[in-house]
């Protein structure tokens, strides 16, 4: 088993530095496209064999040094019992998004293995065949309740944010229940046997840090300490974060993800004591190969001498990206990070 | 004549914290409202009368220390050959987006006493009436760059990073010609009577530091270093700018504007040596006032205790904004920063 994913959440020594990509399974891949023409993305999701085929497939393919579960952060609101649907192009959409008093009580708890049992099955799958840690994944509470309030995604989130301050009470219970549904989620894939989890607080850059320290972050402090009882490496990520890192490493997780919005080693001394993913801009792949290769020696000479860099990109892999490029930066990272002989 | 926002741009004791906010003349004012119902955005700015009129109605009915010309950043296209509208609920839009090195070669040099004449009349309208002092502005290179090559407003700029870097010899023509047309613009806005210079370059937080400073900061660098022989104080504003905040303050301005993504007083030490305007999210004016009122009072204490802050939203004030918000952050800023008596 390869293992230096799971070394460097723990910032023990590597051999090379790891690499993965968040997206790495999607519509960049030619395999992909011919599955998705055959089935939809929640079709995938809820097929164990299937959604093992495409966890799988891009490891093989790039030769990445973590298989993350191919899934939505959308997926529990089949426990709490919100219907929703995947657009193509617009991303998760929920027909009634969730703003009052009585939809927020009467959101259910999740029941991880009747309620989501296929994801369970697929991590049992993947564990069988996987030569590479397997990543578990939930969105965090405020991304997850953004989605459930605007009922789709928004750069503003001005729906959310009037929750937040003209309703702080409801607020508050909304975010308590999606934070215990996180916790059962994520417990429950771990037991499964994914090996570290990731948490995408994909839209919490849009907070300033007063709302974040209010309202978000005493949510994330329980999360995070409910996961340390798990023992397994948890991932903190979201974008747009550069003035966030503070408070979202005094929140928890033993990695801090971040985005290219901010220099890797300018993050790295505002996290602390913690490993750190990231950082490269998904569309810098779109450009000649040189720039993103450039920019990725960058990133690594500017993590060096610290054991704890888990090379990613810094949001999502693009659909329109060269499959080669991503395959020629796996290679890169691992040769460039390669430790002269006799070192570990 | 009130001059405390002068003073404080140059970092000078105030005797209370000088407040104004972007977009303080639009479309939550009814009075606005009612004039675009008879005039475009556009006609508002082509007319001398009419752009004095709105600029300084937020002055009394505010009470804020400064003026901001009313007038968008795109108006310099008309100078450089380029049609465009400003399409309401989309902004501004350019039908044939610029690509290519004949669509770039073919822009023209702006002659602003030409090309705006009706800019420079009402400044000198406005600088008869006013009893604050005005702001003249100009998008920065790279906003107004990403406009043109993207044809529109965009959260990704997509086509922006194709260019700057697929074809980086194009991009800095681009941004070459632009660089040009800003300094000629300001230098006429301030021959005209503008008292400071506000650069916005609002969508910049698109970029990897390593981005901003091969292909953007060479560029700002000669803008400021130009600007700086006309005299008056500049600011420098862009949003999302957290990891970004160091490059954009070694390119320059004696005063840099930041969103509310980032504490004031950590945005402060990431500056350094200059000035710093913000930065209450505007998104907080539309809960009940006291929401806004306790952010603005930790803001205030944040900032406390160093010359240089400019209160001011993060961004523009939203449509939906009630104005009567507006008048009590004004009354509240002015009354919490009070010197005690026998303090200047």
């Amino acid at each position: 088993m390869n293992d230096r994913f799971l070394r460097a959440c723990r910032r023990e020594p590597t051999d090379r530095t790891p690499v993965w990509f968040m997206r790495q399974a999607g519509r960049y891949q030619s395999e992909y496209r011919a599955l998705r023409a055959r089935h939809s993305m929640l079709e995938l999701c809820r097929t164990p064999e299937l959604c093992a085929q495409v966890t799988l497939l891009p490891v093989e393919q790039l030769g990445v040094d973590a298989a993350i579960l191919f899934a939505d952060i959308m997926l529990p609101l089949i426990g709490l019992g919100v219907p929703f649907d995947i657009v193509e192009g617009t991303g998760p959409v929920i027909g009634e998004p969730i703003r009052t008093d009585a939809r927020v009580d009467a959101l259910r708890p999740l029941e991880p293995e009747s309620d989501l049992g296929f994801v369970l099955e697929a991590i049992r799958l993947i564990r069988g065949e996987a030569r590479v840690p397997l990543i578990g994944f939930a969105g965090a509470p405020f991304t997850v309740a953004s989605y459930l309030i605007e009922g789709r995604g928004s750069r503003d989130l001005p729906h959310t944010k009037a929750m937040l301050h003209g309703a702080p009470a409801l607020w508050d219970r909304l975010m308590s229940r999606l934070t215990d549904a996180t916790i059962a989620y994520l417990q429950a894939q771990v037991t499964a046997g994914v090996q570290a989890v990731q948490l995408f607080d994909s839209w919490v850059g849009a907070l300033a840090p007063c709302d974040y320290a209010l309202a978000v972050m005493p949510h994330m402090q329980r999360l995070f300490g409910a996961l340390a009882a798990l023992g397994v490496p948890v991932i903190h990520f979201g974008t747009g974060t550069a003035g966030l890192l503070p408070l979202m490493a005094r929140s928890g997780g033993d990695v801090i993800g971040v985005d290219w919005r901010i220099r890797l080693s300018d993050a790295w001394a505002r996290i602390g004591d913690a490993g750190i993913q990231g950082n490269l801009d998904p569309w810098m792949l779109l450009a000649p190969f040189e720039v993103a290769a450039e920019a990725a020696r960058e990133i690594l000479a500017d993590a060096a001498g610290r054991p704890g860099h888990i090379f990613n990109l810094g949001h999502g892999v693009l659909p329109q990206t060269p499959p080669d490029h991503l395959r020629r930066l796996v290679e890169l990272v691992h040769k460039h990070t390669q430790a002269p002989p006799g070192r570990p």
